[in-house]
């Protein structure tokens, strides 16, 4: 008996030293490498599990599109660990639009359905395939990508990041559902006044 | 028309400036980074995308379980980006072993059936959960793991991870599959000689 | 004078061990860190020295602008070192169309002239300035961003980057300046058929 | 003097933008790059040195070892520097068990005795090794490693590690030393009930 | 008009998961990553921009030199980003002395006059090389180099980091500006009494 | 029987996509991040092994000193791994100058006499202590320091390091051991002519 308290109280050390892992804290201030970390006293295995991915977001929109993300703001548990996932529901017809993760590169896997996906490098190649379940395809950090509904079915995927908070720019949003002058839109993107103009009235910008 | 000569022209230094990505090529040998990159100009959109994990595995082993790794080496495209992915398959009775991954973080994202899995951290505390389809649990880097089914049916599973080469240490193997000293495999985990004996003789150890 | 070559020989394992910098040679395959390193016994100074952004890059094209680079590729002591700098050169009505860099953050120094610049954030807000000579703005990696001549006169600006190679993607290259089809386009930008056809003419598209 | 007094009023800046060191202050949280730092006007001398490893541990213990750490949390002055160091004294027939370090490598130095070392990698590979006084040997972040005294004398160490927080998990601590179900072990090992049993009753374990 | 709302509250969570930036805060601690982050609500376009490197400081001094640093201190919207800048202004005769930036790679870029400017490798290597206006030099990080005015008139500089907070360390003040006894200074650089008394003199250094 | 073979087939995966470590092979091209990796077949323990530290280096010379590395040149092992080490003798009287390692921070052991170390900080703090058997002191990466023999006898010391490649810049070789003209040493130190071709001479550098 006297061993194993000896033996115990040996390596006891390591609870203090440990840093294993780094649960979000939300209520102190982020740093350049995550959130805050909880204290380990009060972490649970519930800091580590999502069931928020369950089930389909919303479909009955525009581009009969959901996205469900599981970033450190939702899964605690990714923070500072590099790993984040995110689940899409694409109906049939449903579109995620061009758009970039400017803090991390996607691994895409198809669980359900049929999904024509793509990516276009900074030499301006584009890389395009239609993936059905099981199929993966890697869009490498901050470059322009797109998933669209490639057959009749609903389609289902979870993306892969390789960061906590790989955050996500749509084009579409970027430039139509803010401030932006329009002027500076047109002069920036070569697109004419008119089809600006009608962007921004649908996505809600202004300027 | 010599307008858009001009232009292309202006900005071609992009294909000689790019490193958007560095697909594996297995010919010349890794840095510490990494695989050697392919040249741009040979990469095709099949670098990116792998079908190999379509199909389960064989279940029929001791285990019930079969793992399909895109690493690096499966799928080339991910080489230095710092994620890639692994299909999991578990037959009634399944069991991933003890496990840890040296070099990256784990998420596991339930697909099919129930699996009930855990780590133990650096101060020894244990976080269990039993997951349904659509659940996720993360595992910190290098931590001991296990996954095992939970369910009357096959259950699948697919484990993302924050490396292109997390590794994968099987507790077993490491212990009784090798020429490991029996003496020294006793001293060193408490075991006695005959369990360490019967265990290297059923995974083929020698010493 | 023995005292000297005791002390010289001493030190000299430090020949040996030195990796202070690793300078591009661009004849060897590349590693996800960057480009392989020239022996050091061949490195001169002349590999970190560029002389080749003392002069403005040709400005008679569509956008009234040019972009020099001295990215790992033109100067191949930067290697490795998270670092690089472009000159970019707008004439009157000069346009930095809309773009992003993957692969790192931009800090753009004004040194004559003036340049209306901005960015857009994950959250789609909008971060726009006029900087005159010696003010500096930021752009943080991955982000949508743009520069515009904001006066009667040419200015200059010379963009630093926290990468040796942080890549360049503009827009309107990447939709219309390759063979993505403009039904996927017009699928995934909301643009309309003929603005995409038009914009494809115009720099060189197919598809 | 008025020279000196400008000298020094040039560069004050200096002390604004210095963030030489981290030193760990434990009172507010922790973030995913180490702990907080503690303001550089309250660093003193004894943030950076440490006395605590002048002796050995206590040795009476059921395996004849002492481990003393100097990690961040008892030697602020690294944290955020990626290095560490602890003391390790094994007496005749003493053993470090079969462990861990799941966040750095380690580079063991023999300072006194003959130390038999090994680690295992993911090929179940096994690289094993006695030292003596002035000898080193790496143990690759993450893998499966253990020390035990190859001599008659009391044996000491100290090993440096690539991280200010690596970690320690010791393979029987994490089996047989908390409350992860008897069953889930046995299933996830292939060790049997009585062993489980068994080794749970010396290390503390329960369920 | 509610397919706006519908696309809108689609992605809305793309605000809760944005970490595209990390304004400094100066007001909560450090951590070894940088400054703590500004929440996003408050953020304004001017945490990016700086101004005050618009005119060269004051140039009335010993060394005829000045440095006017935009790192995260001043410039709060590189935290996190692994850039920064500083503007270096040289009168004829003008020295920036020998010095190192223990944090980050330099990128100088003349914007006005003559430099000659160098480094010292560890293989104590010489690179020195006299630039014009326009042209660059690498300094890898934590080597010794140094600025001196080339040419009768005034030269201008700006020097780029890989880091947001490269840090300073003039040798001159390192040596003789500070308490550091006469007998440490002398016995580590081979310096006689004399001199090294005379420097702390001019310095300001004691004992 | 088959079940081995089963089980073994399953995870010998693994093999293939194994990266946990990168013993240095010096025939090829370094990367950035490090030398480049020997097949892990022709990987043995004597790579992980060195015993070059078990002597003092010859301390017949000017500092008393001799400092033997084991860096990734001298124990491949450590090749990216972000750690390595090297023996510090220092006679009665000895000396080692000062110095940076412009690749990593430093964690000094004594382990015989006594030492007085000491760092200057980028503020121009100085931080001395002297030491015993035993203790420990930090030097954060980059910043100039020193350690001289305290004691009447032979004192030895390791000093690990961050990296497996920190470099090392004695301050009087990088000043007056090459071809630097005197006249810029003198412009960059305020040190006067007659001593820097003084020391000139004692270190064989020219100019």
């Amino acid at each position: 008996m006297i061993h194993i308290l000896l033996l115990l109280s040996l390596f006891t050390f390591t609870n203090a030293a440990v840093q294993d892992f780094c649960v979000a804290d939300m209520k102190f201030p982020e740093s350049p490498a995550g959130y805050a970390c909880k204290p380990a006293t009060v972490v649970t295995v519930d800091d580590f599990v999502s069931t928020g991915l369950r089930y389909s977001g919303n479909l009955s929109n525009i581009i009969k599109a959901a996205v469900t993300p599981a970033f450190a703001a939702q899964l605690p548990g990714v923070n500072g660990l590099g790993i984040s996932i995110a689940r899409l529901d694409l109906a049939p017809g449903g579109v995620v639009p061009m758009h970039t993760h400017p803090g991390g590169s996607e691994l895409l896997l198809v669980t359900q359905g049929f999904i024509e996906a793509g990516f276009i490098s900074s030499a301006n190649t584009v890389y395009v395939k239609t993936l059905q379940k099981g199929d993966l395809m890697v869009f490498p950090q901050g470059l322009l990508h797109f998933q669209v509904n490639a057959g009749g079915v609903t389609a289902v995927a979870f993306a892969s990041f390789s960061s906590a908070t790989p955050g996500l720019q749509i084009l579409d949003f970027a430039l139509f559902a803010n401030d932006l002058p329009s002027m500076l839109v047109e002069a920036t993107t070569f697109l004419d006044d008119a089809t600006v103009k009608k962007l921004k009235a649908v996505l809600g910008g202004t300027g």
